[in-house]
């Protein structure tokens, strides 16, 4: 299976601002992903035996642990019929404490549990001397590919995803995107970044998606309606589903900032096709490693330095631009994929595609 | 001055569901629609003398007595720097009992005196016998053209445009949008419905915004960025502003319903190149004419018989697709207009625009 | 251990309004709840082994499967530093389609996914022909008396739980309860309710909590500061913790009105010596049984008569006494517990709040 | 008319806390109050003629130019059926940057329109070179006592109030508190303050109320269910009403953080007594002096050196107790009142009270 390639490596360039080094979450400095891929059987369904599409993908804010050095964040819901388990401890205290951990819906407990375990271990105080955690999970439903009742995604998958965290982030079928289908194609994890100008302050602004909503037809491409243009295909993933979006800066911007900026992810929902369903968990975090704070200090170095009106402008469009790219490249790194009960989640036919967005004088 | 023609008058198609009789929020029944506009004077600003470029427009939800006859509502902020006064009752009760006036964002003060003085005219009984009102008022700074300090709409011009409302819906620089501009372009007032087929109920829903926001260069129009291949006009209005949607429907939605209607707004926000900037009020509030509801009653009979999901998803997509038209047919009717201190607001040149979509491979 | 007594049976009336027949959340048709409690070892904490003071407590909405006949809901947040899964989906939907589980903190993974497991059994077409689910789970942190590391509720305790759902609800150090602390004294499960009268509509509304929250010396019982006035104990609970709510009524209220209903917790919180500390994680859920909805069904019958504000008012009314009353029943029926490392939660030493009260001009 | 005791001269002590010097929110440097009252005529209602009891009440969080110089701020909503303009503004930006006026409800557009004019007058570039501006106007409901539809509270009396502003706050029946009634009794304008110790920073909090909520017979003081011992008043006002708090501090705390003590005050409306109807609007702001925000500066100099948890839960701590003294000290000290059509507002017996008082063992 040849790598497909990114949106922008097709030609194609969102918005207007310059990417980061690597147009990906990891140009925030410190942020690291990881992935745990289950690719198993095939056929039919056999509930608790697969086939299993699926697995697990862990945001790491920095490289230390984030329990001690907490960071700013901040929650947006477009509609919430998803879960983000720890959103409301970040709503209220505008702070990220744990790992952020995306999988599939069924296997949140597992998976709560599993990143539990892994912050008790490196903090023995947790729940004796100090205070108790409430993990961040997000999900995604891919039970039309994978065996989701089957809950395949155990403690070992969370620890490698862990231990695999790097800057890298490998991108489409993987982590927790591997089950996932995104407005009548396959989809799964997609980043990409921002980076603003140096009189803007030179911050870097990354999104790490895993897509998985939206209604066949509806994709639109850099505006382009390529989903109406492109051969309807009768057998593809029924409508609906949810995106989580993860967004990570180097911006010194408050918690309020975060959430504000978490705010900006529907207006890029909106430029890709999605009428956000009613089924849809659209769901976005946002935190800021400008800073890390000690709470149990006595007197919380909580040192904030603003940003401008001007660079906040900045950042709320670097995300509006990140998110759609990190969208579009969730779909553009896709293979077809065949999953349980031989559903198919189709490819984008990139070349097709191409020549549509030629036809409509991009490129 | 010869009249402009709306988006769809020139062969663009915003989405792909049918529009209402006149594509305007009056499908609705029973809502219609009032402007006062007033314009005069030129040069030089002298605050308090002009000159003026501003205006009332006023939502009535039905034909009757709102304060009686209330409706349910819900509102929306995406970025909430803006006022819509009154919108703290309508999140708490879901209820809309007064009238909706937009205005110019310095007179949202003697507006909304005017509003409670047409109110209290027509219910003797508020402050004695009954509960007291808190009018509906929202706002959008039209300063770039208008001597805002003025505040030239008084309590007449409210009145006239309640005498004035009806089905027909005057668009561009009317009203409350007389003095508006939205990315890089003179605009105003817009609006555009949409009707759901008969297998989803055959429900109308309508759009009315006072369109005031975003970044000369970012106007995109059906997902073509002719903002970005126009050339650059440099002394048009400056980045920012805000946007006002006012939704209707005689869909039988809940309040909550109508709250997450008017959540869509953003997605088309988006569609038309928003990135949502930190000063910008980007206000919604949603209202269903599907029942008229009296609190004095008893036993109040506020039944519901709510929407099926596929129903909820089709409002959801007839919202999204009705603000985007109505935020194009702001700026589509809408001539270039010199204001105070000679800045001047370029209407979109419509051949050129319309070049650069047939280059794109619309129409 | 002989019962200790609930608070009214000292004497001490909550409020104005009646209580339903057993005074409890299980006075509202068909609301059932279920207990499995888990007190084992003593001595010094070996973290995965014991000392174990922890439970689990299932609240199940009515006696038939909830996920195909869902009921409304609405969720509160008066601080947000704690857990509730599926609280993102409840506040956007209004619907509630699982049961209700509380735990220990770091056990709300397990217990999400035994929660999951219990549902799916249930309905085998989750996850195939229909759609996922979001288990709702509520936690308070018992790590003063528990070895929480150890996470010691597993899935057999879960189905015990539900196994033992009935209309008899044991109080005080049982479930979810066990290990819990509330002011300076040993507290867990409490639960009341309160009937309108018939001109109202008589429906009943009854409370659930899980209390945990408070700083010594704050302990108000009707008002009369109890706290103050007992003699410190030195080696008690420390100060923080949370409070989790749960409200049934059979009124047919909205949604909408549910999270209004949830939204007067804290007026009782206030009553009892909250003051809403930085660490307590203060969350409701009210959900109302009057009506099941069916999602599936193309035209759900989601008919809502819904109640006159009178009887809005006192079903708000009821919610503040039932959940004040609801709380001093988790303190009134808890005994002194022993627990980790020795540990010890002083249960409230009732002959001599009695003489307080009598002091103060109670009873 | 001799002056009425506050709360804490008949020797009632509300909390543990220390209050500021003056038991008042002037004791935050900087903040001043002032009142415009407006008492004339009795007897029979006359619309637009009187009698009249109402007025208009400022805070001004510092000696400066507010708009210039701006304070961070949040608001919190216990029950939205009542007014704030700008609210939506000091929730997104978390800022506030004019004076607060609180009034009558239907007064609320022309006092809104006239500290629209107090800003412009002091910032000559607001609406040319500069933003426009959002007042925070608050109001509570004076019809029961005044000729409301009268909208009596005219341009100059705002300026008269913010003439009057000082250190010293008259409470009572004055300014915005003239014609307001609480749980049976006469209220109107209360305020206290809490220091904290020097160990957690020596910050003060104040706060301010306009108190007219709740059922005759609810009145809790410090405990005691005063309103229901004392002999019913059949006469007096209906139930129902509002609650504006204005909240201060000169603690360093972020906008987050005084949105959650905003979130306080139900703890203290459950405390007095109130189950917060479903037609009150219990809505109150808070704003931190601690630094001055220049948003206009490239760089912005918002430095947070934030509070340490300890002093955050104390802060909450001072806001529940402050804000039941301001309630109670607007009760206190509020004389009988006649209004129009000779409704009467009873003030509450203070004698009567002190021996119910003492028969609960208080004092």
């Amino acid at each position: 299976m040849e790598l497909r390639p990114r949106v922008r490596e097709c030609g194609i360039k969102i918005g207007i601002l310059e990417t980061g080094e690597e147009n990906s979450i990891t140009d925030v400095p410190g942020v690291r992903v990881g992935h745990a891929t289950l690719i198993r059987g095939s056929g039919k369904l056999s509930p608790g035996h697969g086939p299993v599409r699926t697995g697990v993908t862990v945001i790491l804010p920095h490289e230390g642990n984030v329990y001690r050095e907490k960071v700013r964040a901040g929650v947006d819901v477009q509609n919430g019929a998803g879960e983000l388990t720890g959103a409301l401890q970040v709503m209220e205290w505008g702070i990220l404490e744990t790992p952020i951990a995306l999988t599939s819906t069924l296997n949140v407990g597992l998976v709560h549990d599993a990143i539990v375990d892994c912050v008790l271990d490196q903090n023995p105080d947790i729940g004796i001397g100090s205070e108790v955690i409430l993990p961040v999970v997000g999900e995604c439903d891919d039970s039309y590919l994978n065996d989701a009742r089957g809950r395949h995604v155990k403690r070992e998958h969370v620890q490698e995803a862990i231990a695999n965290a790097g800057k890298k982030v490998p991108e489409g079928s993987v982590g927790a995107g591997t089950g996932m289908s995104t407005l009548g194609f396959k989809s799964g994890v997609g980043t990409a970044s921002r980076r603003l100008s140096s009189d803007l302050g030179g911050h870097v602004l990354g999104v790490l998606v895993v897509a998985n909503f939206g209604s066949s037809g509806d994709l639109c491409i850099d505006g382009v309606p390529v989903g109406r243009e492109l051969p309807a295909d009768r057998d593809g993933p029924s409508d609906g589903g949810s995106i989580v979006t993860v967004i990570a800066t180097d911006a010194p911007v408050t918690s309020l900032e975060l959430t504000r900026i978490a705010a900006r992810v529907p207006l890029a929902l909106g430029r890709v096709g999605s009428t956000s369903s009613d089924s849809s968990g659209d769901v976005s975090i946002a935190f800021s490693s400008a800073e890390r704070i000690d709470l149990s200090s006595a007197s919380p170095p909580r040192m904030v330095r603003a940003v401008a009106t001007k660079t906040l402008d900045a950042v709320f469009r670097a995300t509006v631009e990140a998110t759609e790219e990190a969208i579009l490249n969730s779909i553009f790194t896709s293979e077809t994929m065949k999953g349980r009960d031989d559903n198919v989640s189709p490819g984008l036919p990139i070349d097709e595609t191409l020549k549509i967005m030629r036809k409509h004088g991009r490129m």
